[in-house]
C-alpha cells in the first residue's frame, strides 16, 4: 500500500503540457455521431474512436507522455502488464529507440500477448497476478536504473490520458455526460481532471472488476478481488491514488454493469457500428442500455471507446 | 446488355438533392487522420471510416436516395445482391416499413447471408450468379409492381454514394488524390462526380475482379469473369452505365492490385488502426503498400473505408 497523503490531482495545465509533449506522435482520434434510436436508445449518442489510436488504446497517451517527461537511462524502461499498457510500452520504446523490459502476469490474454511477442521488448512471463508482476517490475527498476513506468499511478500517465478528453472536448463541446470505463482509474482520472465540474462524467466498471466504485464508497483506494469477462481490460485491484484524486472531485456517478451486459453491448458495437472493442468500452453501452446509467431527455452523451486490443473472433 | 446511348453522369446537383433527402437518416463518417510513417508509408493518409455507416457499408446511402425518390408500391421493393446491397435493403426497408424481396445468389458470403438473415426482407436464394438473381428480380419487379432498385445502376443510386465523396470534400478539402476501391462504381462514379476535375480519383481493382480497368480500356462497359479473395466485395462482372459515365470523365487512374496484396492490406488495416473491414476497402491501401499507386512528396492521401460486413474472425 503506497501512501495517499500529499498525492494531487492532476491539474489542466499538466495536460496541455502532455498533449504540448506528445503532439505529433499520437493521433488525434475521430468521433463518430449515431442518430437516434440507435442501439435501441432514445438519446444521441458520441463515441470517441479511442480504439484507432496506435497501441490500440488511450494508453499510448499515458506512456508516450510518461517517456518524454524524463530523461531515459541506458538501462531503458521497465514495466508491469499484461494488457494494453503493455502494448504501448512495447510500441513507444520501439518508437523512441529505447530498451524497454515488460513484466507480464501469467493470465494476460493470447490476443495482448501475441501483440506483445510482435514488438520488440523483452518479456518477462510470470507471477499470477498482475500485483506479483508490479514488484518484479519495481525490483528491477531499482537493480538496473530503468526507468520505472506505471500503468495508471503515476501523475504524467493521468495528465496523458487527460490529453483524450482534452481532445473530445474541443471536438465535441455540447457533450454530457461522458461515460468512461474505468480500471485503474487513470483514464478517467485524467479526462474528469479536463473537465472538472463543467460536465458530469459517469464511471463504468463490471460487478466483478469494481476498484473505483469501492474507492469512492472507502473514501480511498481499497483492494477489491477482480474476475469475470473485464478482469482483463477493467481488472485492477485497487485505482490508482492520482486517478482517486481526480475521480473522487470530478466524478459524478460510479455506476455497475454486469458480465452479460458488457457481452451484449460488444456484440452491438460490432454489428451496428463495425466497432471491434473490448469489454472496458462495450461497457459504457452497457451502463445505458442495461438502464446503470439512465439519460435525461435531450442528452448527448459521449462513450470513450477506448481500446481495440481484442480478438476479433470473439465477435463472429 | 442494356443501352448506353443517352446515359449522363450523375451531376453534382443530384448529389446535393440526394443529400439533403437522406440528411437525418444516414451517419456523417468520421475520418482519421494517420501520422507519417503509419503502414509504412511515407505519405499522409486519411482515412474516411464509412465502415461505420448504418449497414456497415456506402451502400446505405444510394439505397435509402432510391427509396426515397419513388412512390413505393405496395408490393415493396425488389432487388438482387449476396453483397452489402443487400443488407442495406433489408435494413431500409425495415426503417421505412415497406416490404422487401431479395435475391441472393448462392455465392454469397456467410457473413453477409448471417447479417441478412437477421433481417425483416424476404430472401429467394439461387442462381449461381449475381446476373441470374438480377435477372430474376427484375421478372419479379414486373410481375408484382415492386419498385426494382439495382445495386450501382440507377443514377438516384450513384448520387447518393456521391453524398460520401460530398461529405468527405468537406471534412477534408486539402486531400488530393482520394482512393476507391470499385466494385460496380456506383460509389466511384458518385465520388467523381462530386469532386470532378477539382482532385485527382484513383480506382483500385484486383486483378480478378477489373471490371472498370476494362471498361475504361474498351471505351464502354465490357463483362469480366470475376473471381479471388475479392469477387464477394468487388466483384461485379461489368460495371454500370452510370458510374462509367462519370468515371470515364474523371477517374484519373484505374490500378489493380494482387489478391495476396489486399490480405496484406486488410490485416495491416487491423493490426495497426484496429479498422476490420472488407477487401474492397483494403484494396485501397494495398495501392499504395504495392506501389500501384505512389504517392507524390508531400500528398496527403484520402481512402475511402467502404464496408465492415467482414467475417471478423479472418482477422484473428
Amino acid at each position: 500500500m503506497e501512501a495517499t497523503a500529499g498525492v494531487k490531482p492532476v491539474g489542466r495545465e499538466q495536460i496541455v503540457l502532455a498533449a504540448e509533449r506528445i503532439a505529433g506522435r499520437v493521433r488525434r482520434t475521430p468521433v463518430l455521431d449515431l442518430e437516434i434510436g440507435a442501439f435501441g436508445l432514445d438519446c444521441r449518442l458520441s463515441l470517441k474512436l479511442e480504439l484507432h489510436q496506435l497501441s490500440g488504446s488511450f494508453k499510448w497517451r499515458g506512456t508516450l507522455n510518461r517517456m518524454l517527461s524524463a530523461e531515459i537511462p541506458a538501462a531503458g524502461v521497465v514495466a508491469a502488464s499484461g494488457g494494453n499498457f503493455a502494448v504501448a510500452v512495447a510500441l513507444a520504446a520501439g518508437h523512441l529507440g529505447v530498451p524497454a523490459t515488460i513484466f507480464v502476469p501469467e493470465s494476460a490474454s493470447p490476443a495482448k500477448l501475441s501483440r506483445l511477442r510482435a514488438g520488440g521488448a523483452a518479456l518477462v512471463i510470470g507471477g499470477d497476478f498482475y500485483d506479483d508482476a508490479l514488484a518484479a517490475s519495481r525490483r528491477r527498476a531499482e537493480e538496473t536504473g530503468a526507468l520505472f513506468l506505471h500503468a495508471f499511478d503515476q501523475p504524467e500517465v493521468v495528465a496523458g490520458q487527460g490529453t483524450c478528453g482534452r481532445e473530445l472536448a474541443e471536438q465535441r463541446p455540447e457533450l454530457e455526460p461522458v461515460i468512461v470505463g474505468t480500471g485503474g482509474a487513470g483514464l478517467i482520472g485524467g479526462i474528469a481532471s479536463w473537465y472538472r465540474d463543467q460536465v458530469r462524467i459517469v464511471s463504468v466498471e463490471s460487478e466483478r472488476t469494481s476498484s473505483l466504485h469501492a474507492a469512492l464508497a472507502a473514501g480511498e483506494p481499497v483492494d477489491v478481488e477482480v474476475g469475470g469477462l473485464a478482469a482483463d481490460s477493467l481488472g485492477a485491484a485497487r485505482v490508482g491514488r492520482y486517478g482517486f484524486e481526480s475521480a473522487r472531485r470530478w466524478v459524478d456517478e460510479a455506476v455497475l454493469v454486469t458480465d452479460e451486459q458488457i457481452r451484449d453491448a460488444q456484440l452491438e458495437l460490432w454489428r451496428q457500428a463495425r466497432i471491434a472493442c473490448e469489454p472496458a468500452p462495450a461497457a459504457t453501452l452497457a451502463a445505458l442500455r442495461g438502464g446503470s446509467y439512465r439519460p435525461a431527455a435531450g442528452e448527448r452523451v459521449g462513450l470513450v471507446i477506448s481500446g481495440g486490443n481484442v480478438d476479433p473472433a470473439q465477435l463472429a
